[in-house]
């Protein structure tokens, strides 16, 4: 059984949670995990159960025998390469991001058109001239891309990622993509994520 | 009647496929509009009912009426401001991403602890050394706070934060952050985001 997306997003939050506690802190109760996330004690009981042996015992939750449940579970072992597209200030942000490798997100390279950045390297990823992309995504077997040019130009991009290869395409940009059935694009939106967060006085108006 | 936050979500991407329309384009369809976000074309047309004069019309939606209505339902006209914490990468790629304002989102100033970025300004917008931060929010009135700092420190600068006046927490670090009843925050977990979207091999095991 699949486990549904809202499910692992909050699984990786409780695992957050896990990895801040004191070593001391041997267990843990779902009323503690859903106080902290400010949601239902019952959803948090609902979501653990997705992960077989969860560690469940009469005072709550083995917090060491969570947390590795999770990681197993999340596939945080299961190593993904990907491809940074712009090494731009938000592209240079996310390259220098080294938590995304304890989650299993292995940053290879990035790549531009700029010829300054051409050749540099940030955070020991070196920057490639985007002509040679395709080359690349099949010599090394790459199949994540993420998204960080400029609005203008992501559609062309994201056209040229799919033909040479791309399955995954991680897209900060504030653009809907046009993409082949056979590429999934995640919207990273963060302008929505601004809106809902602040939408308290949204009514329908 | 409130909108709800997947809806805002939605919403938001919307209008970005809008926004990239070509001004000859007058109608648009909530099939057309479904099939770029790969989702239900029922599920547009109901979110849509939420903006009343959504501008729906015997072929599709006028797509400058719809687009305005979402413009005044989402607030994009509303001005707020937020300061953003830490001036490291994160912060910096935030700090330039001038998206924000068309938006609603004007950030005001950034803050940081290392005297070397005091002081400086990135994207327009000066550095300020965190210790005068509760004096800026109290006299510029602002209430929103954008989290990029090491994860080692969000939870202790959160708790300084809520204590100063903050009421939003747009949190960026891979860190569930305590915060007292009258403080909202809104995970960006980007880490969460990663696996939700790499997940079709994610399976009860």
């Amino acid at each position: 059984m699949k486990i549904p997306e809202k499910v692992i997003n909050r699984l990786s939050l409780y695992h957050f949670i896990l990895e801040d506690l004191k070593e001391s802190e041997q267990f843990i109760s779902s009323t503690k995990i859903a106080g902290l996330l400010n949601i239902d004690d019952s959803q948090v009981r609902k979501d653990l159960k997705y992960l077989e042996n969860s560690g469940k015992c009469r005072v709550g939750y083995k917090t060491q025998e969570l947390k590795k449940r999770i990681e197993e579970c999340l596939g945080f072992k299961n190593k993904r390469d990907a491809f940074i597209i712009g090494a731009g200030n938000l592209g240079s942000a996310l390259a220098k991001y080294d938590s995304f490798k304890d989650y299993g997100l292995n940053i290879l390279a990035m790549f531009d058109k700029d010829p300054k950045k051409i050749g540099t390297s940030i955070n020991g990823k070196e920057v490639f001239d985007f002509d040679r992309i395709a080359n690349l995504i099949n010599r090394l077997n790459v199949d994540i891309a993420i998204l960080t040019v400029p609005r203008e130009s992501a559609q062309k991009i994201a056209n040229y990622l799919s033909g040479a290869g791309i399955k995954y395409i991680w897209n900060f940009t504030p653009c809907v993509l046009e993409v082949p059935k056979s590429v999934k694009v995640w919207n990273e939106n963060l302008i929505g994520s601004f809106l809902q967060f602040t939408n308290d006085e949204i009514e329908r108006s």
